[in-house]
């Protein structure tokens, strides 16, 4: 009998009950009267629980329940947030986006002007920097969701900002832009203009409809495959320059300090990470036989090209399926059958992206960048899975 | 001058209020005080009211806001519903799926049983077969989502149908399955197994969570590209037959009547088809200039490969831009800039799908169908616009 044999074979013994004919069905989770009527905006089901995770009601964060999702969408309603002065309602008659300094006619744009230019739908992951930083200085966290869980993927639809700002008239010595929140922080990054020509939006879709109010209702910037703050929410002006202009979250926050005390800034890409999702931390294994491990893989420099997976401490790596469609700067899921045989090991996932570039051990990492600074930690995430078949952090 | 710069210019002066300098700008619609904390499960703004239309509370289905939509993926929340049973409330704890029939063990899979199968996810198209079946018989409706609205487009995550039926050990002489519903109603179709063996799911996910109760919470069938009843809801069993078995459902109803009075059966796939969704129907053209023109098209086969559009009453067509991803039988949006001159006229889209197919007009499918029955109508649909800018449907 073949590995792949034996593996379906533990794996009906444990999943389904065979039965022996029609009358063992008893159909106890079938309705037998008259279902609710239509409704005008659905929700969940009253059984669906999972929810984002945020530690008590003054925090400015939530996280995603990555074990719980499926494909590569984030539900709009589960997507993960980070705010620095909480979450603004922006009446959408009133909102305005300005685009002014180095170009020839300053614009003022309300939500139905950006309607009317040509629109662009596109599927990209949102990262905060500060993702697993926990990772990074030894403070794992138990699940998916607390580890990896400030991270999310939607459609996004919206106009290029290179449109406005041809709009606007941009002048030749503009080569970065200010962009700036309409939140009471008024969150400002600069980003140069040569990103902002590649594909940058000004978005107002999320998942079909308005882009939500954690993640900016009702316009923001898509700034696809670089670190979440850049990607500024409530979006009010957008001020085309001449040089970076040094705001207070690209100086006093977001910058990554270096084991020699000199600080990395504008380190915008989140390069190529993953995380196994199930198994995972908090997870069980019932019993020894055939599981599927299941993860999401991404990278802000474009398409992943290949998962693989240790089921032997690293030992030896095999390769994952990527489930379609492998899209650039996006979520992208992965899966491969294993057979537990109940003893303790580890599971690990290592990603490579279309530049070539290999998801790093910790080791590797913090070789370079030391624990000074936790953002942009992308190394390897390695779940523990012990002998009675629960799964922790290692 | 070019005609895309006139265009350009003409848009200019229409959309956007251009400034005279800094102090033009009132910030009135940002935030000046700290805004919300953290959410569990969002919410859409509350300045969002986009809905589904039924007509009254008795109301056996809901139709899709079309004209309110971004990008390819259809909110949840949004999503079309017909139900002949109601909305059944299933607790998924109690839920069991049953295979049976032509195999050689029957068996009874839990949602956790399904979950532990190698997992694919597809964004597909769901359309029911009566969708805009009022433009056949001349009782056009008068915006998009009353004419076209029983149509959404998600990604789905499941397992393979014909995985479950290996695991049951399906016999040479199963050539169909019969799947039925959970619902009061036990709505059961009959679907040959070669359609199966392509890419039929049993799916439980639904853009990101799990499938929504008006769509088939916990478990439905997905049969990509094919009529929305065939797509089994609250999925109760699937059995494994040598024939078709000829359910009230393909036989009283879904059955399309034709003109000599034979009736058409087992008409499964949504052929290609297209709507044009702004400006459209209920809509209005402000002022003469520059508009772009949006719409969504699909087909059951595949991709779509062509969108025309025409703005002169079908005496010419040009080609619409197709906005990517483009994937197979899933909405595929498009989009073309126009000018408006200020007289009356008309717009309509036509697409073609990979395999030659290109949309019919009203007149080439009455010549064929009649109007004994409504549904599979896939003609090309006209909106007219008005001198005083509104438009309305023919």
């Amino acid at each position: 009998m073949s590995e792949k044999e034996n593996s379906r074979r533990s794996f009906l013994k444990q999943s389904a009950v065979a039965v022996g004919g029609l009358l063992a069905w008893t159909e106890i989770g079938a309705a037998n009267q008259l279902g609710a009527p239509s409704r005008a905006y659905g929700e969940r089901s009253p059984f669906e629980k999972s929810v984002r995770f945020y530690p008590d009601s003054a925090t400015s964060y939530s996280r995603t329940p990555l074990q719980d999702l499926y494909g590569i969408i984030t539900p709009s309603s589960l997507h993960y947030e980070v705010h620095h002065s909480g979450v603004p309602e922006i009446d959408p008659d009133r909102y305005e986006l300005m685009i002014h300094g180095l170009v020839e006619k300053p614009l003022i744009f309300k939500v139905a002007d950006l309607r009317r230019f040509p629109a662009v739908s596109r599927i990209h992951f949102l990262e905060c920097a500060g993702n697993s930083g926990g990772e990074q200085i030894g403070r794992p966290a138990a699940d998916p969701q607390r580890s990896h869980g400030l991270l999310s993927c939607s459609e996004w639809a919206g106009v290029p900002l290179r449109t406005l700002l041809d709009e606007a008239g941009l002048k030749p010595t503009a080569t970065w832009i200010v962009a700036e929140g309409a939140d009471a922080g008024r969150l400002a990054r600069s980003i140069p203009m040569e990103k902002v020509f590649d594909d940058v939006l000004v978005a107002y879709g999320q998942n079909g409809e308005a882009i939500r109010p954690e993640q900016g209702y009702p316009v923001r910037l898509i700034v696809p495959g670089w670190e979440g703050n850049v990607n500024i929410k409530w979006l009010g002006r957008v001020q085309a320059v001449d040089r970076p202009y040094m705001t207070a979250y690209e100086t006093g926050h977001y910058t990554d300090l270096m084991p020699d005390g000199k600080a990395r800034q504008f380190t915008f890409v989140m390069e190529a990470k993953s995380v196994i999702t199930r198994p995972a931390g908090g997870q069980k294994l019932e019993v020894p036989g055939f599981y599927e491990v299941e993860g999401l893989a991404w990278s802000g420099r474009g398409r992943i090209v290949r998962v693989e997976i240790s089921t032997d401490g690293g030992g030896s790596w095999q390769h994952a399926q990527l489930n379609e469609p492998v899209l650039p700067k996006a979520l992208t899921r992965f899966h491969m059958p294993w057979r537990w045989n109940g003893k303790e090991t580890s599971l690990q996932s290592r990603c490579s992206d279309e530049t070539g570039y290999q998801q790093p051990t910790r080791e590797e990492l913090l070789a370079i960048r030391g624990v000074n600074a936790t953002d942009h930690y992308n190394g390897i995430k390695i779940w523990y899975v012990h002998a009675d078949g629960k799964v922790s952090h290692v």
